[in-house]
């Protein structure tokens, strides 16, 4: 069997990733842009690196309520390896948890195109977006957060942008969104921190279908901490939750005869 | 239920963790350092920093033979979304792939204990490890590789940590180990990646508990990358291995009546 | 919190589950309608616990190469419990292996409902999708097989379906496909395990979404055998595949100053 | 590469299971019982297999308070496929989680094969563990449960047992135990669901290290209708717990500069 790849090549004493020898990578190029390396085929501009690096410790840790840090933590619980536990967290890395950047910026990257294509301004299409969203009943992704109602991530990493020049149209589109939102429904609805790293890695020129990775390389780091936190903390099946489960399928009954 | 936890206080638009303001953690702090301070539970001094950042990259891929990144392959090929065929390459991290940090480490830290107490120099206690691993017939933990007599991410990581003051005694006596097995088996057994940074979180000063960590949260971007190639490049369900395999087990039967 | 359940009602020295106490279930209920009456919220009839039970064995093993078995058995090569080298295993049961159960299904209750509808017969809706998938260029799923061209799993299945009268509208309609597939590709591309799967489980009142359930139920117990089997029979990290990996990224090159 | 497998034989049109063709095994032995051919290398007797299938359910739910459980539906709430939930699940089964039955095969196995080297009564040899074990100050594993004083799992997998003519010394030693156990402890630590699997299948001759696969393949069942049941019931990302969080980590602090 033939596979390709543009990954890594291994020879005898020496590998070479994405075109570079691992040895000059190591402790010459930051780890955040040798992952930029592996995720686009190049090096990034200092500015790309800094901000790689910004958005891996924006996803590091929000406590251990996520479902992803609580998966981890219940899987640990029952007494196995830390490498199991954290992948237990990474599977419920799905549409509704982190998946709000994929989908997030794969509406930005189609909204700046047409965008375009209409010669509309930014808030014309905010507009447009918003009113078509409530037509169809569809919450536009990557706003609101069940805990903050003005994300500090969302600040610091916008601030970001600005200062390393990666501000372009798909982060205005977004912040045009958030005014229209607010406008049309009364209330505010401000971007997440997931919406705020679909927005961010569509100026940067990313794949959206590497949206959920972003999350998952950030996280995973949390995780580990979690884990690691659960093992030498805690007690193996400890008492972690108080569920009031209600039993409301069929009566009880005799099997029949 | 009452949970206590050291990593994230999660407040309304304030995320507090290990003792610092998430804003002020993102793009201030490198990433690695920031791990290293979930990990830790204290930033790292600048050499720390630099090292921990070594470590990642120097775990981030090994092409496409390795369990974790075939796992991950194997999985994303049947059609899954991107974070469950990660998951699935991080659940093979296991005590023969990337587990030699951890023993080595539990190894080492035990090893020089001994050491101290019995005032023994790095040679008579690495001649004594040998001779007992011989007897015992156990092999010691990150010597060897399968491809590489001479691994370049090792040369390079005690490079590193020469350069950046952190080589003590637990690199010295990996060192040690390694020319009394070429000394006592008349070959060269080289220290492998798993070996040098067992040895250098050891002078570091971490829980060997996390040896499988650094692995992990290095690869995880490495197994990004071989799934989001695999989804991009191949088709689902492609036939990826030729193996030939021999049934032997009970010759073919009819049911009993 | 509340919860709401209708699968196991948790009381001290009593549990009941979807209307049964278990110490009833355990020894007088065969297992397989069990899981009937977990994933139905009733029991069986006598011919559909047979059929669940016949469904089971038809998805319990194809050897060692499919996905999940390569999965598993490369994931415990790492040095993993057998769970979490199962659990690798059961993660690859995606839309490309296992799916065409679930997608398959829907189609067909899809085709179905239209057909009755539309008062069509078997192969004059069996045509027309042939020919609409055809025009579309999209697979209809269940059809052909990489190792088998007649199913020895599926003239099983379709058999007992005929002598337990659950053989009903779906079946028949995948059987009108399969003629007209080969009618008008002048080649046969036989029903499939899991194209004859989907139709029995349409005609018997299942949920499509349970799809991939019913290959995950089965095939647990085959990719047990495929770990454990690794695991007594075999090294660790030993040597698996030839796999001839052809580098085609980037040549390779110096850092940038 | 070539592997050698006992499981089965792949050929086109024709699949061999443990060396009956598996047209044969589908829909004429029942599911436990190619389950039991699977682990075991050969058919069961009547009564084995019945003793299979009693496990199987033994095992199948406990509601949605195990890790287990709670793993598979916190994942599920990610918005992930019901794949990767159920391995979610799967994952969490651990030495403290399902674990007590391989690691309390393995004890009743050695002890008695102890005692009756020894030639000792069971009533000398349960005596002497539990003294043994109120020394080394180390739980006997399989005794008492955190819902049941007396699992009502455990009365009917004993009954059943007796009635298949299956129970032998392991366990009478298990029922020792339990008897030392109240006359030592003043109270009673009854045979948990776990123990007493531990102690049938060493009287049917397993293998310890299959301990954890008869919890997992019973239980899998029970996961994929909690994963349904939250997939289909609730709404992705709902509020699943209300966990008191409290930080005790690091004060507050500013970035050093």
């Amino acid at each position: 069997m033939k596979w390709n790849t543009k990954i890594t090549k291994v020879e005898p004493n020496h590998l070479v990733t994405a075109g570079y020898p691992q040895e000059d990578l190591i402790g010459n190029i930051p780890y955040p842009s040798v992952v930029y390396l592996l995720l686009k085929g190049k090096l990034p501009s200092q500015e790309h690196g800094q901000m790689m690096d910004a958005i891996l410790t924006a996803c590091i840790d929000h406590g251990v309520t996520p479902p992803s840090a609580m998966a981890s933590r219940v899987v640990a619980s029952g007494g196995v390896p830390l490498p199991t536990a954290v992948a237990a967290g990474v599977l419920s890395i799905g549409d509704a948890h982190g998946g709000a950047i994929e989908k997030g910026a794969l509406f930005l990257q189609n909204s700046v195109k047409k965008m375009r294509e209409a010669k509309k301004s930014f808030d014309e299409t905010a507009d447009f977006l918003v009113k078509e969203s409530r037509e169809q009943k569809k919450r536009i992704l990557g706003f609101g957060h069940r805990v903050h109602n003005s994300d500090p991530r969302t600040k610091r990493l916008f601030k970001l942008a600005d200062e390393l020049n990666i501000s372009g149209d798909h982060i205005a589109l977004s912040k045009a969104i958030e005014k229209s939102l607010e406008k049309n429904l009364g209330k505010k609805l401000p971007i997440n921190v997931d919406g705020a790293i679909a927005a961010i890695i569509s100026d940067m020129g990313f794949d959206y279908r590497l949206g959920k990775a972003f999350f998952l390389l950030g996280r995973v780091a949390g995780l580990t901490a979690q884990v690691y936190e659960e093992q030498t903390r805690e007690k193996p099946m400890r008492k972690m939750f108080t569920v009031d489960a209600e039993y409301d399928g069929p009566d009880e009954k005799k099997l029949p005869k």
